[in-house]
């Protein structure tokens, strides 16, 4: 292991931190919209934290100061897993030091700030914090800092990944990652490339997302927020209601925000290489991805079934003419505040006449907006999804173990492991009884060279599985009954709903079902909980391998 | 395909059932205990499907007869999974022609016929019947036929699958079926020694178990029914209150009788070729098993953990007494009558005093029972586990997912695969930041040759996760809130109970949770959601890949 090398890289991307917190200090001053007396304290949090940032990149750099020699595959690795370990410490200082708090009564302790900081960066969106819009418990420069854990992480999977993942003979044929640059070029210089072209794409769709939400009518602050939230697949908002907020504000065109963002959140969940293509190969190179086809099928899909199963079974009547009748989970939250607030009000009252008295317009805007929401492991939300039938909360939570494409900022097990895990069962089914004929593995009408695939796709399966049910094991055993008797539930839900937590963290999604539903946060968890919680972020985020690797003694051996 | 040859051998199993079915007509007469006037039509149905059971068989061996050449890989797959299926339909004959009632009101259709006997011939032992007690419901003859299907499935899966997945070196590792017979046979007539022994083992420990409960205070009617239901890990009873049951009897020993049972079905979970080679060489070779260490390792904690937890959260204390107060799921079942009874008795009332007063053994009494039953798959019980707190449900949960040894009646992944997946994990993860470094796979000493354990043990996790998700999207997609409700619970639990519904049948175990917990039964299900289960039933039992290639056509094309 080339240590010095590794220290120089680490030291950059502390160097990165800390300068991407000073874009948050602005928002804490008078005239942009802060209040001084409430943004004192997330000022200095704020530039407290940056100085760490910037002392701890320093000394790395200078550790690393006589670096030598090349960039292997392990080192590569050793530089991903122990950024992501480092941002996730770094980027929860400013939440300790401007004693944000969680509750009213609580500040975050070392552990929530943890949680939140690799919340942000792995770009799942699960929050401990129950009240965002009231600027004495969470300061807009910690906001604004939070949601720019989101854009950092998605960056940092966009760029590293092509590093890393791509990499590799299986990679490549995962993400199908085309380098983009001139031919002639050394397979580094054009590697190289390929990353600032996905950066350049990246940030484009993030400044034209948040341009198209300020000319909807939102201000800069929650334009950007939440742009950075939707392109990095993340979920972080600036309102208790999630995006649902936006429905009940008079003046602004609900409706046309939330599909705005739907079609954003389908765009980040595809392959970001292909957005390239597409936009400078014509649209056919989308229309002929074999990946791409299932995922745009997946979505319509189950909108359709959710549509369809929810306007039979009530899921979109008046919230709350049926919060009472319905004979479903009769522990369902009450219209709490706090937490992602769904919006019983967006759902309810006539803000919008127009939409909200069709029924199969309302039903169709509900289902897209929480079903695309869920698969590209955004987790933003509309409604209260825990008030629809069993039905539809089931398909959510399997479409969480779906994901986007890869090669997106999505998360999940992405769409093409499903396709590739078809095609190789179907070939083994048919070597199981003539284990002879050897068939190569297709994808489209390209033929796979790379056998891993073969071993490294099941293989992707059986470990998250694994994982899964190691974490819902531990999770039923740690956390008391008293959870969720504290965010007023019926513990009876102990074991469906910790597995929607466990898969929601794993999948990087944020929101699951009961106790951490679309009503909800991770707030009540006990403290054991929450660090699982944070290890499965940064598991499911850097797919698994990168992560166990850094507890291999071989991995560090010279 | 050679389909005379599948022919002939299909004709065989038909007329083996049909043998078999002739060991049931002696229960209904007089002298053995039945009452003519309710076993007339138990009869009356036996010997009508005893006689479509030799039309059967004896068109097939004539199909047959000029049969020539060798029998390959491909038809012995064929001969097992057409067995499989054909053995469904004519096993359910004598439910169909009887006319037994599933419920008071309802006799068994045709489904329901095929549900049951595929339960039976699975080894799964998951029920449509709400009451067995009543014989002017369910005849004699015809419970005694019902667990005689766990007897033919346990033999069926011991001796067919020496020909079948302890072929081919994956299999053979897999299984570590070495051979028995003298090492300078061939080979096949070495397997066919290894299959009379594995067969002689079967018979042998069923006729032991069953003299053993006789000894105990059985009659021999319930002794064979119990003694079959263990040793196939199969989980029919004769009573309501499955094995509880006999400890509300005056004069049994219930724990004693219990106890037997634990130690059979640990016995049935073991590998049969396992337990010839300790009985022959000493227990070291037992001791020396990797498998077998982790099998008996898993056993001894979950008991310990269900033991501390339940005394912790008060599980074991006089169930009536906590049914009140319990705040876990409200939609708790009353102590209903009907399904698998759980014994509020036997957990109650001092029947037996001396054991019923030590907390501490009275809960390793109820925790061994229920841990050894749901992990050997075998599905007996002895107390309501659907009043255990969510710890011990989930825990449960998990452990249907394991299972048995391979080579062993028991279903579920079994303990080898979880072995070598941890272990080809350990292998990928290095292989990530090595990719030049190449190590074998070791199970204990023994290095395994096999490359096709790299993919084919990652891939069995996945198509087994797969189907899952599947078959559960399934259930709760077509099931109605009613199956709940007519089962006197919340359909609140819907989630929950049709995972683990989907769990225990695709695992083969028979009892879930809530609405097929330890006191219900699966009666209440729509028949596409029976039929569903019989094919999961019968996927997990043939291990997947049998199945799916029926559905090649490649498999068909000669």
């Amino acid at each position: 292991m080339n240590g010095r090398m590794v220290a120089r890289q680490l030291g950059l991307v502390a160097i990165l931190i800390g300068t991407a917190m000073a874009f948050s200090l602005p928002w804490g001053m008078d005239l942009l919209g802060g209040e001084w007396a409430y943004e004192r304290d997330g000022l200095m949090g704020l530039a407290g934290a940056m100085a760490v940032c910037f002392l701890v990149g320093a000394v790395l750099r200078r550790c690393g100061r006589r670096a030598e020699g090349q960039l292997f595959r392990r080192e590569a690795m050793a530089i991903v897993g122990l950024s992501w370990v480092m941002a996730t410490a770094l980027g929860g200082l400013p939440y300790l030091l401007s004693g944000t708090h969680r509750t009213a009564e609580h500040r975050m302790g070392v552990i929530d700030a943890m949680f939140e900081a690799q919340s942000g960066f792995s770009t799942t969106g699960a929050t401990v914090l129950t009240d965002l819009e009231d600027p004495s418990l969470v300061p807009r420069t910690i906001l604004f800092w939070r949601s720019t854990t989101h854009f950092l992480g998605g960056l940092g999977i966009v760029v590293l990944f092509v590093a890393i993942l791509g990499q590799g003979s299986a990679g490549k044929a995962l993400m199908r990652a085309e380098m983009v640059g001139p031919s002639r070029a050394s397979p580094q210089a054009r590697m190289q490339q390929t990353a600032w072209i996905l950066c350049l794409v990246y940030f484009s769709l993030n400044a034209l997302l948040a341009f198209m939400l300020w000319l909807l009518g939102l201000g800069a602050f929650d334009a950007l927020c939440h742009a950075f939230g939707t392109m990095a697949t993340g979920g972080f908002s600036t309102y208790n209601a999630s995006i649902g907020h936006f429905a009940t504000v008079p003046g602004l065109n609900g409706l046309l925000i939330e599909m705005t963002i739907v079609l954003f959140m389908f765009i980040a969940g595809t392959s970001f290489i292909l957005l390239y293509l597409s936009a400078f190969r014509g649209p056919k190179r989308l229309f002929g991805d074999a990946e791409w086809r299932v995922y745009a099928g997946l979505l319509v899909g189950a909108t359709l079934a959710v549509t369809a199963y929810g306007l039979y079974s009530g899921d979109f009547a008046e919230a709350e003419a049926t919060a009472g009748e319905r004979t479903a989970r009769p522990g369902s939250p009450p219209p709490a505040p706090g937490g992602i607030d769904a919006t019983t009000a967006a759902a309810g009252e006539g803000v919008e006449p127009a939409t909200g008295r069709l029924p199969l317009g309302r039903a169709l805007r509900y289902s897209s907006f929480q079903v695309v929401s869920i698969m590209t492991t955004t987790g933003f939300v509309t409604t209260d999804t825990d008030r629809w039938h069993s039905f539809a909360r089931g398909l959510l939570l399997v479409l969480m173990f779906i994901g986007g494409c890869a090669g997106s900022t999505g998360g999940g097990l992405k769409v093409i492991r499903y396709v590739l895990l078809v095609k190789i069962l179907g070939l083994e089914v048919e070597r199981a009884f003539h284990p002879s004929v050897v068939r190569p593995l297709r994808l489209g009408d390209t033929v796979l060279e790379e056998q891993e695939l073969r071993r490294t796709v099941p293989l992707y399966f059986a470990v998250i599985t694994l994982i899964f049910l190691v974490a819902w094991l531990f999770t039923i055993t740690v956390e008391p009954d008293r959870t969720w008797t504290a965010a007023g539930l019926s513990p009876a839900h102990k074991l469906l709903d910790s597995a929607s937590a466990v898969a929601a963290t794993l999948n990087n999604i944020g929101p699951g079902l009961g106790v951490v539903g679309a009503a909800q946060n991770y707030t009540h968890f006990s403290p054991p909980t929450k660090l699982l919680f944070t290890g499965l972020m940064m598991l499911g985020r850097l797919e698994v391998f990168v992560i166990l690797a850094l507890f291999s003694p071989r991995f560090w051996r010279r």
